[in-house]
């Protein structure tokens, strides 16, 4: 069985694998299927989030696997994210305590804010996971919260032992160099989006400057936004059909997935793609089995044209009423990340 | 006598000049002529700030200026800018208090924090303006402040009447939202980089939908850094020789100069481009005075390549001792500002 190569967490020195099981758009029983099979081929770390709708049928993969035999609670990196309507002091708690139900787990290795961004309040009773739009079709709205808050009341949940590492994810780092400024549990991880269109260069190096791992999150760049009918993606040739990438992995006798995820590990980057064959599981896997030469890691970098797919600003700026064609769908029903504000 | 155009500034209903005149660059007796000849030519707006290293000779120009009758002080903006060494609340009032004597006023129209980066605190009596560099030569050193702390500073010097308008420039939308969530004076104004090779629509649209005027710095691009042997900017084609620029202003009978800065001021920015001449100060405040078609707004804001001139992550990234040849020197000595944190 396969293992991941790991980097090492601070403050703790845990070791976070370097690819991991991306969760996002695994839905149903599917979802439970493939978190158990995920850990059969050997992946230990599963990247989820409230907002992905899923994590009871994760956490029931997760289940079956450890009551197989298959690991340890304390082998694996189970990892959740705080969604935006629950930035205020007093929701915090509630939505790290419904992932942590819903996962069937006592703590998370990681915990993410999954965007700097602070919304009005939904219920769970109302609507959950609530997403981007108050009333669940039309309306993105801002209940303005400082960031301090929220962290203030993640810190707490560390001390009480539920949440082992903070991260921070579609961070700006002018506002993750603030957070540093007070933080008295410091993130320990920053997720971005980061593919060879969107290398981010600079976020990673002022990440790693102050301790943070990164991982990077949509590392096959267009292809998981596809899934979704986004416009800009369907636009954008596929990285596993870039003559640059197809070309070194000939060279090496790998896939174009495998060097797209060996770029990012290489740059000691953590990858969380989703697979969704016993194929693409290994594939993914293995894909730091091998090394690309410094100059393949230059061309590669060369395909960066600061490209990000998944974008707030997409959401916010628009009013989800007129985004009525197929090709708009994405934005409104399946919209998971980003960058506006970096 | 020309004059600009104005936006209104929120919460007091100033009418802010949409034409002001940079201070950036203007040394010495040469400086004390520029405001002077400044305030003669129509000019109602200075921004300067504490880092330029010149505030007590555009001081003596606006003195000039009042004594001779061509303004009274209430009929200017004076704008100054809170360097990153004095960011800690405790320093926060000795640079305000500092820069107002320097000036000769009592009260700043708009006063901005010039970075959201905090650097460690360096005695005036040891050197000021401090500039980038802890010793003067080779150390940027950081001090981490939580910038709601020297927001709160700042509130308490408006609470006193020595600043009419906070402003924040070189600051990520990102923490700009961070900050609106809990300023009880919130910023009048944000200030960053614009030009045709750098649009910046959506910082705008952010800070205009969030009740901010813009002020545009270096609108001519290329051409401030240039004065600097900024090796990005001597590589970056003259705005003002581009044929996209030069054919649209022989088409209105305009400079290449007016129409670029008419491309910002009919955005609704503000603008302070650095005059040298009396021709210049005249072009400059004249260039609101035509309006380009939509299509030709819409073609010069086809330049945008997203290109900064003015960046920290340069400075902060290198050690300047290897700054030795002629091109890399105007990072260490004049270096002024800019957006990694965006």
């Amino acid at each position: 069985m396969s293992t991941s190569p790991t980097v090492t967490l601070k403050p703790t020195g845990a070791k976070l694998p370097q690819i991991g099981f991306g969760t996002w758009k695994h839905y149903g029983e599917k979802a439970t299927e493939a978190i158990y099979a995920g850990a059969k081929a050997g992946y230990r770390l599963f990247d989820g989030a409230a907002d992905y709708g899923n994590e009871k049928e994760c956490g029931e993969g997760l289940r079956r696997a450890i009551a197989d035999g298959i690991v340890t609670r304390d082998e694996v990196f189970v990892v959740s994210k705080l969604w935006n309507t629950f930035h205020r002091k007093e929701h915090v708690r509630e939505a790290v305590l419904r992932s942590l139900s819903d996962w069937g787990v006592s703590y998370f290795d990681v915990y993410y804010v999954h965007f700097p961004i602070s919304l009005a309040y939904v219920a769970p009773d109302v609507r959950y996971p609530p997403g981007w739009f108050f009333d669940g079709k039309s309306q993105v709205k801002h209940d303005p919260v400082p960031l301090r808050d929220t962290w203030e009341a993640l810190e707490q949940l560390v001390d009480e032992g539920y949440i082992k590492h903070l991260g921070v994810s579609n961070m700006a780092s002018a506002l993750l160099m603030d957070l540093l400024s007070y933080a008295r549990h410091r993130p320990s991880v920053l997720q971005i989006e980061i593919h060879p269109y969107n290398a981010q260069e600079r976020a990673v190096q002022y990440a790693h400057s102050q301790g943070l791992a990164v991982t990077a999150y949509s590392s096959f760049g267009p292809l998981g936004f596809r899934e979704l009918d986004s416009p800009k993606a369907l636009r954008t040739p596929a990285l596993f059909a870039h003559p640059t990438i197809t070309s070194i992995a000939l060279a090496h006798g790998r896939t174009p997935a495998q060097v797209v995820l060996r770029w990012a590990t290489q740059r000691g980057l953590a990858v969380i793609p989703k697979s969704n064959t016993e194929q693409q599981r290994q594939e993914n896997l293995q894909s730091a089995s091998f090394d690309l030469t410094q100059q393949e890691m230059e061309i590669i970098g060369g395909l960066n044209i600061g490209l990000r797919f998944n974008d707030p600003a997409d959401v916010s700026a628009r009013d989800p009423r007129t985004c009525r064609s197929s090709n708009d769908h994405w934005l409104v029903q399946d919209f998971e990340g980003c960058h506006i504000f970096s």
